[in-house]
């Protein structure tokens, strides 16, 4: 059975894959710590399906860009996972994981997470996900250089996007609401279309987040250090 | 808030809206009855949450067609909050939940589920869920009399059409395994996409589970005395 994990943003998730077939997922946006709900969220969803952590035999993991907390939660988690029973843990990006609802699209994808103080985590993908621009860090202005034509523009940072764009007359389409909602069982559909590092052992420790850029607090830090 | 409600298939799902932003999910797919399940699984929500069911003001169901059993623990289930907090229920069908996931291609969407006995149901819609056929029970070989050119074909009996269209030589566009499996939230999606009937009160009484045709049992009763 494997086990999916997504708390790259103030969401949540958590899903349950066995033979292929989805067991069980949750979803909660409930603006409490994930360190509060993630292990009750996940005993309840082995509970739920009879299992025990035993039946575990591959994990899979969004590690960000996004909440610095989450990802050090959610991290922190599945590394325990990994090491306690001996498995491997494959990894994928919080903006390849908003995208795969719109692959179906047969558009390209903006995909977008809100990275607060003004800026957001951006990639463009072609409709099976492959890279047109890598993901980075940046003011939302700065997308205008990006070549948006054809793209369906999605994720939870959508609407920051939406704002310059129509603030400059563009006009985009958007994925509705519906389609913004990352799920960690998403990460199995990204294993079978894309291939990402898998790391057990020793190498756990090379599985890292994906920050992009430094913590608020880091950088507000610099801000006063320098003036 | 908003509570939707889906049991009509092996799987169930709730879901948990509030202000226009998704709350809580779960899907399970665990293969034991609803019954056990579903009332659990509410409370769990809830209480994740931190709600009570006097915070819901709203409901939506899905009524159907699917598992005869699954439905009327569903309807039962959601008549019962109804009536005790004098809320309205607004119902969709399983068909049009399952189509959901594939409106975001632009095409034609061929929704089918698994009808057992050698039968599914199915209906075809436009990108925007207008009807192109109204949902019915079928043996899978009559699709064939169906224009499914330019169409996606989705939902949990997807795989029995297939069968039948690479039995003719057909080549068809099929939805992947992440986009087929139907989500209470979708009735959310739904709600904004489409007009449905709505029930509150004495008019509860009309609101029944779209079966298409009798149960396996009333088949095989029927079956048996006419032999």
């Amino acid at each position: 059975m494997k086990l999916a994990l997504d708390t790259s943003q103030s969401s949540g998730s958590i899903a349950l894959l066995e033979a292929g077939k989805l067991l069980y997922s949750a979803y909660f946006d409930i603006r409490v710590t994930h360190s509060e709900t993630l292990m009750p969220a996940l005993d309840n969803a082995l509970k739920i399906c009879g299992k025990s952590p035993g039946d575990l035999d591959e994990l899979l993991v969004c590690i960000g860009p996004g909440s610095f907390t989450g990802l050090r939660i959610g991290l922190a988690t599945i590394k325990g996972i990994a090491y306690g029973l001996g498995l491997s843990v494959t990894a994928y990006n919080s903006l390849q994981l908003s995208a795969l609802p719109c692959t179906i699209s047969g558009k390209n994808i903006l995909s977008v997470i809100d990275a607060r103080m003004h800026e957001v985590y951006a990639a463009l993908y072609l409709p099976d996900l492959g890279i047109i621009q890598a993901p980075k860090v940046l003011s939302p202005i700065n997308i205008l250089s990006w070549d948006l034509k054809a793209a369906i523009i999605t994720g939870s940072g959508a609407g920051i996007i939406r704002k310059v764009l129509e603030a400059e007359g563009i006009k985009a389409e958007y994925a509705p609401a519906y389609f913004c909602i990352p799920r960690a069982e998403g990460l199995f559909s990204l294993a079978d279309l894309l291939p990402s590092p898998s790391y057990e052992g020793e190498s756990l420790s090379e599985l890292v987040p994906l920050y992009l850029r430094e913590s608020t607090a880091q950088v507000k830090r610099q801000q006063k250090l320098s003036t």
